[in-house]
């Protein structure tokens, strides 16, 4: 064989020692740590994604997503990726070119939108809200109003500012304006409620790796019945076979008359892993894990309060009950405390991402994590790192 | 705070029963079963993907790809999703509208390529050949001097019909025309010689979950200097953030004087799970590796040739030594034979995939299953399945 070929690079000697995963307790925004058993359930055996007991996988799948969205759409699947992949999934899908989105910017993630919608294409225009608020139901329908766009945009859980989005009554505005209205929950789901047919959402995506407390890669999608439509009877093709819900959603089973064709090989152990998470949630019950989210924030908002620190969302209403942001206090390098944390309690708390770097710390309460004990421990480290860096600051 | 929230839907019952994941043992053309180690690393507990640890994991599976793809490519990373999101990776970061793309078609993975390219506005022009056969150097030189395409796309694997295609000499005739050579390598990885430097292959994507041995879910990619030129010099933006490869890179630590920055949340567990797989990789020794898929493959297709079975290759250097097709006997309904199999041994062989439906059983040997002990079973389980289905036809 070899006389022929050239000769082999030498092999990595990195990949000759032992690979090192340390015991990290995340109390950042996400990802979150697992529970025993969805961790068990992702080191299974591999299966195949076109045999029967993967089949039932998937249908439990997509019972808990329609639960955990509270929907009825039988187009609610995983899309096989990140959840960014769930972003790009519902925007490429749902825009053609030249289509006008309204996407509410107040933080990193409506600025990833219109990074997006830009690329396919599409006429993004930024609503703009101040960073640590959330948009009011008369500024979106000035928005909606004025361009008259086909979707609208709105991120439920700004998690690099903290701020929560009401979407109660953004629905009807949406119907009267005939525009599509598409939710970013990524790390609101499960730990906030989220009503997807109540309120009148068109299409969502979420994040596996906050409240629901599975591994991240693996990213939940709905489509109700508007967006369908619009996917069904586009005029150009979808900038994507990955994504394109047409398809994919005959592989998930999601159309009664049509048996599943092959699609793509979806990531088996994360398809395990989220199971047994609905399995979970499913078994806490909704109202069960709302409260002991909204529980686990007020201990950790009480407590940070108790040690002089301010929020950065000033608006009670506006706080996102998942991922609470603190405003750094005047000389502390906020590197300091984060590394602190690491490093005596190998606990991850963080700074702020894109727009609210250096402008806050994020400590999320998800998941297995949101409860008393873990709060009280992330709130000692905290405090212990933000003597550290004080202390650092005056030497 | 449910005064103002409806009442929620009943919660689905399918998910208060416990998760049932068979152990089937994976004969078929891939995802195939994984080593203990690789599952174990895969049900560890989450880490942060901006903890150095996660970064120090990421840096091995980068060493580790360079030597599986032989290349010294700085941008050799893996996508966060299956190899076809591999597949728009690559494409999508090398196309812009308009641009003519040569495809070699003789199998699936061809036409999937074709509508792809067609998605993402360029020309896609098929190159097309028998299925069983692959492309002579006298006829890819033809369709480069006939079209002048910017990019040859070719499978280096046609796993839907067990073809295997020559790279020698190709990327000497790119370089003559000017053109870009981007292969798929997704079935063929470390199973059998590819030497992505010496071949002057511009951009490959390959599959975790064939030879490589890890779960299916994360994609290995890999882009040459005249690729990265391409993608840096772009006229039209990437249809894709999830896939720019100009900020992905960042993340995955790919430019020296770079800091690593966030892009997106990996797939944590499919990175330690790709890790581990790469580990034992380089252990083995690619060299290791070949002759005992070579060997595999020729202990199956001698007990298929006892057997009076047919090979769909004819010509014995098109065969992929991976997987091996099979004509399905005159007579025999080749879904009684898989059926038989997979019921009475557990066991997946599979038949055929697009258009090689009907037309082959495809049998895999691949990482660790790529044994005598699993070969043997694998064709005695073919060989009571056939008589099975012989049996039923006769009835």
């Amino acid at each position: 064989m070899s006389s022929q070929l050239p000769s082999l690079m030498a092999p990595p000697a990195e990949l000759l020692s032992p690979i090192h995963i340390p015991q990290h307790l995340l109390m950042g925004p996400g990802p979150t740590n697992v529970s025993e058993r969805v961790a068990k359930a992702c080191g299974n055996q591999i299966i195949g994604h076109m045999h029967k007991e993967c089949f039932k996988i998937m249908d439990e799948i997509k019972a808990g997503l329609r639960y955990a969205f509270q929907t009825e759409n039988s187009w609610t699947l995983a899309v096989s990726g990140p959840s960014h992949l769930g972003m790009e999934a519902v925007l490429v899908n749902l825009l053609e070119p030249g289509d006008k989105v309204l996407i509410g910017v107040n933080g990193l993630w409506g600025n990833r939108a219109m990074d997006l919608a830009n690329r396919l294409g599409a006429k993004p225009i930024a609503l703009r809200q101040e960073l640590g608020k959330s948009f009011s139901l008369s500024k979106i329908e000035r928005g909606l109003s004025k361009h008259r766009p086909k979707v609208l945009f709105l991120v439920h859980s700004e998690s690099s500012t903290g701020v929560m989005q009401n979407l109660i009554g953004v629905g009807d505005l949406c119907r009267k304006y005939k525009v599509l209205l598409v939710v970013d929950a990524v790390a609101s789901l499960v730990g906030v409620p989220f009503f997807m047919d109540d309120w009148k959402v068109d299409a969502v995506y979420t994040g596996t790796q906050k409240a629901i407390g599975a591994p991240p890669g693996i990213c939940p999608v709905s489509f109700g019945r508007r967006a369908v439509k619009v996917i069904e009877t586009r005029k150009t093709p979808i900038k994507s076979y990955m994504l394109d819900m047409n398809i994919l959603t005959i592989q998930w089973g999601c159309h009664v008359n049509l048996p599943r064709i092959y699609h793509h090989t979806p990531a088996v152990n994360l398809l395990f892993a989220l199971r047994e998470a609905l399995a979970e949630v499913v078994e806490e019950g909704l109202e069960n894990l709302w409260k002991r989210h909204a529980q686990a924030s007020a201990r950790l908002r009480a407590g940070l309060l108790a040690m002089g620190m301010k929020l950065f969302v000033e608006d009670e209403k506006d706080r996102l009950l998942t991922v609470t942001t603190i405003v750094i206090p005047d000389g502390i390098e906020w590197r300091k405390v984060t590394q602190y944390v690491m490093d005596t309690y190998n606990m991850e708390i963080s700074g702020g991402l894109g727009p609210s770097v250096g402008k806050v710390f994020r400590i999320g309460t998800l998941g297995v994590n949101a409860t008393p004990e873990k709060v009280d421990l992330a709130l000692q480290a905290f405090k212990e790192g933000l003597e550290f860096a004080r202390l650092k600051a005056r030497l």
